[in-house]
């Protein structure tokens, strides 16, 4: 990209400020502003507030109107629903500028709201814009790197990939939707009812059957607390023996009866052994780990950050990662 | 793709007998020849040199000239100089053939022809024809699986490949080709002058810096004999104790003096603890390794295979891997 593209950011939270700090150390970007709701925001110096003097001097602004100058791009990190999502992404789309969001379910929008992703990609191709979802899980770890390896397979009978992540070295926000804290039975109701939890794992799921083509014929999601051996401080919370320290949660998905992808999550406080895993059965088969696992927070905003120039490349829409080159 | 695209293959070693099977397994694929020089090999039934029933009546011709039906896509296994290949693929693409060829060098042409490379992509665009250069290694193991994860580091310091591969579980070309049976000195000799070794490690430095924009400083290119401790006997060959049973090459790339690429290839038979390594310096660091490495040639038939609809999405031209889309 020969001239820089004018980004702004919607949503200062902790991944929202890493994300735009990161962004301004870019040669392609130039930041003209940042928007966030929060009243004790609004206001406030983005210098001060990312701690970082080359932000000084831009306001942050409540709504992306009052943003001074038209952005190029907005990175998008306020919620994990595509539909809450929609309504702050559509009036940014019609106006022809770019999003990259963090919004785990528009990895794969199409899944649980086929109609408005239609609705986006359509506002998207009129306007020429370009709209992408991005992150590591969903977004890299239990799909696109699946997908990336699945290239040199041949045959592929199955797909199972593991993470385990230890959230006690994670923000708060994240530490506080695993459920620390809260009596195992009541975590359990809030995770059946998709009130808590990690959401992604059934995009993920879709990503990667959209890919390759498979139809599956069956999809089974299990969601369990993990629960507190011993009393948990981290730099934010604290969690008694016997209360919720973390998730579990799964997918199974099977065509004629046979298990065909797992994704299995387990999110902690002091988890033991963090690591990703992958493992493809299929010619040749692969195993693949990740010691120490993809450390999240880092990576998210890397990966939202490293797309930009990639989803410009790409034809105006509401895109999947699959459909953008690969580097 | 709907229709289904005529593809043939030229060069039927052991590589191209696989890929064509491959193909041949494909539902977009309908397989319509095969050329090969070998006079052992010319007007023989494809269907009992492959061993495949889906492959019988068609006859191997003594070129591409003499295929029945024009192609839409050629899968070319032959040679490892693009030079040499530029012979056999720029026929084909100046009829607006499209080529996934196994060349190593043709992974990144440009660095060591960058004239040829770009008048084979002259040649491509004018007729609309597509060439890609593919495999497992160049072309993923040591370049795009290690770009892939670059996606999701911020502040990429260096990056370190190590390849560890068993040669005695791999096709008898290669196994000849690491020096396996000759003197270590004349081995060396033959390494030094470019007549011996692997091809492609140069290709895939290329290609990571390319895609980073990184420029080195300076390159350093090592290669040595591996020599056998005890006899060693394959299903194609004998190796006494003392002479070569392998190699080990390594690149080593840095910019204001600071290592930012290393790449570190074994290949020997009976190699101990066969693996694939990537670790990248970053934020986060990554420290990934697949477990007993990645099969070469059956990984290295489905690259092939594999790559074609991400092929046919691309514009016309002389492609890079880092050009298609990412699935």
């Amino acid at each position: 990209m020969k001239e820089k593209i004018k980004v702004a950011q919607l949503g200062l939270g902790p991944i929202g400020i890493e994300c735009i700090k990161a962004a301004a150390s870019k040669q392609w970007a130039n930041v003209i502003g940042a928007v966030d709701t929060a009243p004790d925001k609004v206001g406030s110096d983005l210098g001060s507030l990312t701690k970082s003097r080359h932000l000084r001097g831009l306001n942050v602004v409540g709504s992306t109107a009052q943003l001074e100058r038209k952005p190029d791009l907005v990175f998008h990190t306020t919620v994990s629903s595509f539909r809450t999502a929609y309504e702050q992404i559509a009036p940014l789309a019609r106006q022809g500028i770019h999003v990259v969001s963090s919004c785990e379910e528009l990895v794969y929008p199409r899944l649980d709201e086929p109609k408005l992703a239609a609705k986006l990609d359509r506002i998207c191709r009129d306007s020429g814009a370009r709209v992408v979802g991005a992150g590591v899980n969903p977004g890299f770890v239990m799909d696109m790197l699946p997908l990336c390896l699945t290239g040199i397979v041949r045959e592929i009978r199955a797909i199972h990939v593991q993470r385990v992540v230890d959230a006690a070295t994670r923000r708060e926000p994240l530490q506080r939707k695993i459920g620390s804290g809260l009596a195992p039975k009541e975590f359990e109701r809030l995770l059946g009812s998709g009130k808590a939890g990690h959401a992604g794992l059934k995009q993920s799921l879709g990503l990667i059957a959209h890919a390759l083509g498979w139809t599956f014929a069956s999809v089974v999601e299990i969601g369990h607390a993990i629960v507190a051996e011993r009393a948990i401080r981290t730099r934010y919370l604290q969690v008694r023996k016997g209360e919720t320290c973390g998730l579990h949660q799964r997918v199974e998905a099977r065509i004629m009866g046979q298990l065909r992808l797992t994704l299995d999550l387990k999110m902690y406080l002091d988890a033991e052994a963090p690591r990703d895993a992958i493992q493809i059965e299929g010619n040749p088969p692969l195993d693949l780990v990740i010691r120490g696992g993809v450390s999240g927070d880092q990576a998210t905003i890397a990966a939202l950050v490293n797309i930009v120039p990639r989803l410009l490349k790409a034809e105006p829409g509401l895109r999947l990662l699959t459909e953008l080159v690969a580097v």
